[in-house]
């Protein structure tokens, strides 16, 4: 029987809480108080069609998954459905002035120069999510930070002519030393989401990881690929083993080339700039201290179901249930990755999650620095590789992770910045920029072929130096009230 | 006989000076100059009722402490004394407006927030006593900078589904392994005081240490606590060692749990932000350049008491007249801490004071850093209890501690800051947020129960660099006069 | 034949396109899609008179270089060219009252003030050209700050009446330890162009290196020189060897006294201020996202004939067609001076372009005080002259690089801001402002000839901390979102 | 026979110029293209009453000693003098206004508070001669922060009722461990000049270090010293020894108790601040770059009579004409102080002259820490008294310095600030403030008296950290040509 939307319509309070998504009602009332993003946000749609807001950040099968299916009321008659008059908000005209005043796209001349404009023209709770981390977001400054404590000590008069940065992952060759890592919702930035970053995977021949929190569902993504395109899966581990086991097999059948399980998020960050921008004052006023979870962000709300126990001794399961080559995404410290030797897996991303969880981990690079000198003591390089991720910027940046020992690097924010700047043609000129960039560089520091990266060709002993708690301390020195030497009376 | 305000009224000059103090009159005519704040204050207020000023910085007992008998003139008739109206000033009004738009509570996302919002509802010379320090107030701020000169080396793959980060202090059991540390007149924040810092204490099962210079008197305090709450005594030793005696044995006997005596503070800091809020400029016009303690600020006005003379030859006298643990606080160099142990004292806290004291004592992480590798070095490591206090703010500060070795950090203002500016919830909250980050960073950095926190978890290299004096020298920076190119002609 | 200017006007398409240069026209229909500099900057001159642009950005003999003879059409009668009403833009009139406001050459007190002051009047495209460097520009900025972290260890009480900075490069005499380094495109800052720089250098007594991308001819440059006056010459080799080897023998017949290879430029770099400078918006919107070249600056628009397979097996060959003294310019690391002396060459300059090739190449200071104890130690420092460039602005910086064993180092930006600022006047200037520091600053650290510096005269310890990647990264800094306290809430 | 005003008036041009000073006139005719500070000035004055311009910075006996006494033509009729209206500049409006509104010297807490004041009372002119320094006056400012890379190490439960700071300097007892050392040009800050620091260090029991380029006449400033009060003279060597003889002997006899020779300044430094600040712009336009000398402030104006030849081989011939103590002031390196103890000097001052003379000398605290291991090493320590200045603003600066092994610190520019705010007052309350803190921080680092001073006070580890050249790099930073992202385009 269809629902009119009238009848929905009726049910918007507390009581009794009724929402439309994508043209079916859902009665959501006894699971106001369990939604991970709080009830504020569903009860602005109470009766209402929330499609729009639901869509970019929650997977397509997350009502299948969590909400009863004795809740599932059937289809609406979206025709009886009220259309809320959209009122443009100041901050919609502003961005669609953005929009229309953005650079030309030939003006990009690297990553940074995308971030510039996705902060204008995203919608300010997007940018927030995709911008923000965790605590006073040093560590994710420092990501990109660390790499410039890293100079070069270039090689001269190598024929340079033909030079190759193309490379192997997992057995794949790629044309670039960098992967698409996973990053959630995809949709915050543009409408058609993760499989616009398939297409430009594809089209410049480098590798893509599909993110469990995407926007797009998992087979979406997939079915984008064309012709032998590899993909990869980003897994947060669910509580329930079954759920888990289901998607990975899953993945294997379709064609995944590797299975890269997120170790660094046991519980997902905190991240206060998404918080604050989500935060809406409804007038109430001082009350309860105490409940502090009132306003997670978007991070929080998708997240619930990662299981915190997830251990080393889960590891021989998943070997059991797959064939996939294994890594373990976010090791931060050399003895675990010693131990990742020894657990047989195949792989380590050694990150820190863009600094979006732990506020003081250590970059990527410092930690690849401190990692492969003890592996090759042990005789251990060989039997693993080591990507990283995080902070990467510049193809500079790249070529030292691979000077240093790196297999190769992750890129996350900006494809997302320019995914959400100049839709599939920006993902497509940041790819070709940093082609452009490779080229360059690997001529400029006298290499010919990524077999001939060494550390040799690197200083790195600044690369430890953490003095003075730089990247800057934002809310410290703002908060700070500076001294001042005595004023001049006043004149009267 | 009961006095009446016309009579008191008439003695409104330096000749003859009466000032009245929750309804009782006192002739301080002699006692002008002895005042530790200055004559200047008091002749505010000759003849009229002093209560409002007297009330936040004296201590309850100040009066029958410091003024003779025969200057206590008795009860007044309080119906009988002329009320000043009192005129709103800009400041109040200002003051009085920011009140009214604090942000929510629930926006206050970590505790440099609480301080944002004090500094801008706290009366200027109140805001100017909590958040001014010594000199150039660089150690004050080097405090917290020092955390950020420290990164984690997090274990991933641990089972993390519960973690725990209770722990015990002198025997306490605590929820959480911070107390809150020993501030002075909390009544400059609120009308409450530190009574209200107890109920939060007991809110979230923490230790409360009792300060000297507490607004709310002793008895106050301990009165204010429930069940078995324990409670610690910070101790400013007296030239007079039988008033310190009392106390000690007095505290003792009231059931307090640890006698922390202050031993960095033989004399109380120039606190100049402190001292230029209080100038206020008589129209007097330079003349005696070498009177220089005409305006000390609040500091050094509460605390001419304080025994210059204490030394490590008083410890026994300590120990004598006490069962409970004694404690110094204000440890600052490792060789001290060895001759902490060699006096039998049950722990030291590293500490400068908040910076308030010696301009660049170094940070009490560091002091840490530098102390329990010489503790274990020599088999010391458990014969004491090592405490930290200073620039903690988040939930990483106090792991960063713990992992090097230390029972519990105090943190201090901060709670004055979200005393200030939301009274008991705002200091709720604060700990609410301190207990939230800290379930989430032990899952972060793989520990599930404070024994498991060891210095292998962090990276530590950078902590003793001091580089180029940063914190930054405002008042250097501010009187330089920099160089400029040369300009271009005026056009005429 | 001579054309008329009604004849060459016809062909002002993309599909019959002359220009006129030098009063001769030009088929360039065909090499349109070929330009290094992109069709556009062309098309805007079809059919017209394109000396004024081409000149200062070509070498003279470009269009016989690179256009087949078959497209020179000969002689235009340019009396009957329409002469273009050149209509003054808003920077035309802005950079001419900055001319004629300049500050008297006497303020002028040192070379960055020249900066200053070119920074104002020059073309906004050739301050671009001058200033920009590769990627964040880092590297351009650490050349000069790398001096920085040396300080002196002066002595004292040495007569230091007379003292003598004079010095030999290459068996030459010198009145000081510098050279005027080779630049490109004079006339970008001045009309007269590098023949500016001979006679500045013949009047005090420096030599000076001749760029291959010079504004004037090779032999415009050598006959402005006078008497003995020496000259040498920097080579881009040239893909063609025979066109590389008539300009070597050409030179050494001229008399060029030393012939400097480069060695850090087998393709030249992005700058992308140059190439932001030179972008022009004409409408077109975001289509091509991977045609990342189609501006890239002056830079790379005049460099395509140099040869990327340049190597240490060409040297022998360079031996054998010139008896010229021959040193590498741009070398990088210690194992390549050592092998540049194996390769028997006479000399080697440390530099790493300016900072316009490969971002975070160490400037040439950290490589010489890498260098020098290597070459001790083989017993090496006597077979070859080593030389730097690269971030000089100051005289200390010239004795700096003299105490760690330089020869000399090469001067180039700062005679091009002094020419572009003030014409010959400009650069004899800012020479004699050098000579001033040298003689005073000879004085201070208590040498009296070049001869007695050397490496105990410095503290060069935190030379190589490269500590937080300063110098500051300004596009990062840009694009971060700082974090904010909550605000207050808004009023009404 | 005396002058009238109306003979001298005819004598106004180059060709014939006669100036008047104190009453009396002369030819200066010939003089003029000799005059240290250039013709320019003098012109101004041609034919007319120089005195005011003339006496604050040439010391008193100037036109004795340089002019022939053929060119003293005699007194002049003062009343026939036509006295110039003075019309008030807008600079000495601002500066009138700016005394008027001066804070109250009460508000003075600290050293800096002085110089903010003084920037903004005094002639411009005059400020960029006390306050400039050499070159990027890097030097200068690194003087104050080197002592920030210096922590304390403070002991506690010492009894420090009683501290005693007093100290003996070459034998002298003295109340502060500190003296005025010696300054050029006190007349420029104050009417009365030096003898008003005289007084000062009489009523604080400290010693005056009398400069060789006061405006008071030596006689004046050790007249205005009173009973046993000790003075010890500056000494900037003469090329005609008969001079330096005679004014040592003169000292000598006077009763000066010790003698600093300069010798970090065989020419005195180019302050770029300073030269600015004089520069005149009269209309001439660019035209002779290579003359630099035309203006180069008031410090080599009144210099050029220093004899850039004085060595060590001097020494001997200043201890065989008195019998003072000697002290060379301006030593750099310890290699000089170990050759300072052989040639058998009483003791040396480690400086840098404040900054104004090589830019990149290390601070002298740095030279302090560098030098006392060695001589401890040697067994020297004692056989020489080493002094430091440069950069002390607080007492902690005076105490680090003595805890490293400095005998006493000399404090120059902030008296001068605090002479030029507010007199006599403003200096005796600047060293009643070092009185105070002197006090409270002796008590706050554990010490009793200055012997107890040693280095395991302090942690120096970071001393000798210069990275990244800060102090700022004011000019280069403003001249850098920052890089921007693409803008958005233009609205219309």
């Amino acid at each position: 029987m269809t629902l009119t939307g009238a009848e929905v319509a009726q049910h918007n309070s507390k009581d009794s809480c009724w929402v439309i998504v994508h043209g079916k009602a859902y009665d959501v009332t006894e699971f106001l108080p369990e939604h991970p993003g709080g009830q504020k946000i569903i009860l602005k749609y109470a009766g209402k069609d929330a499609t729009e807001e639901f869509e970019p950040i929650h997977p397509p099968d997350t009502l299948d998954k969590y909400l009863d299916p004795s809740k599932h009321l059937g289809p609406v008659n979206m025709a009886t459905v009220a259309i809320e008059e959209k009122v443009e908000t100041a901050e919609d005209i502003e961005k669609r002035e953005a929009v229309a005043l953005r650079p030309a796209l030939a003006e990009m001349y690297n990553l940074l120069d995308f971030e510039a404009v996705a902060k204008r023209v995203m919608k300010r709770t997007a940018w927030a999510y995709y911008s923000s981390a965790a605590d006073d977001e040093i560590t994710m400054r420092e990501n990109h930070a660390a790499f410039q404590r890293i100079w070069f000590r270039p090689k001269i008069l190598v024929d340079v002519e033909k030079v190759d940065f193309s490379t192997t992952m997992l057995g794949t060759k790629v044309s670039m030393p960098f992967y698409v890592t996973a990053t959630a919702l995809g949709k915050l930035g543009h409408p058609e989401g993760e499989v616009l970053l398939t297409r430009a995977s594809r089209k410049h021949d480098v590798i893509q990881m599909i993110p469990t929190l995407a926007s797009c569902s998992f087979d979406e993504i997939m079915d984008a690929a064309e012709g032998d395109q590899v993909q990869w899966l980003q897994l947060y581990v669910n509580k329930d083993r079954d759920i888990t086991r289901k998607i990975v097999e899953h993945a294997e059948r379709r064609g995944c080339k590797g299975l890269f399980i997120t170790v660094d998020a046991p519980q997902l960050g905190r991240r206060e700039k998404d918080m604050r921008t989500k935060f809406t004052d409804d007038g109430a006023d001082v009350q309860s201290g105490s409940t502090t979870d009132n306003s997670q962000g978007a991070a929080r709300a998708i997240s619930s179901f990662i299981d915190p126990a997830l251990s080393w001794a889960d590891i021989p399961w998943f070997q059991s249930i797959t064939k996939m080559p294994i890594l373990l995404k976010g090791v931060q410290r050399v003895e675990d990755v010693i131990k990742a030797v020894e657990a047989g897996v195949q792989g380590v991303v050694l990150s820190n999650h863009g600094g979006r969880q732990l506020e003081f981990a250590r970059s990527a690079i410092e930690v690849l620095a401190e990692t492969m000198p003890v592996l090759r003591e042990m005789g251990l390089e060989d039997k693993i590789e080591i990507y990283v991720d995080g902070g990467v910027r510049r193809a500079t940046d790249i070529l030292k992770a691979l000077c240093l020992g790196a297999k190769g690097v992750g890129i996350g924010r900006p494809f997302l910045y320019a995914m959400s700047a100049y839709g599939f043609e920006g993902v497509d000129r940041a790819m070709a920029l940093l082609r452009d960039e490779l080229e360059m560089n690997m001529r400029l520091i006298g290499c010919t072929s990524v077999e001939e990266l060494n550390p040799s060709l690197l200083d790195v002993r600044s690369l430890g130096a953490h003095g003075n708690g730089v990247p800057k301390d934002v809310l410290s020195a703002a908060v700070y009230d500076q001294l001042r030497n005595p004023p001049q009376r006043s004149k009267l």
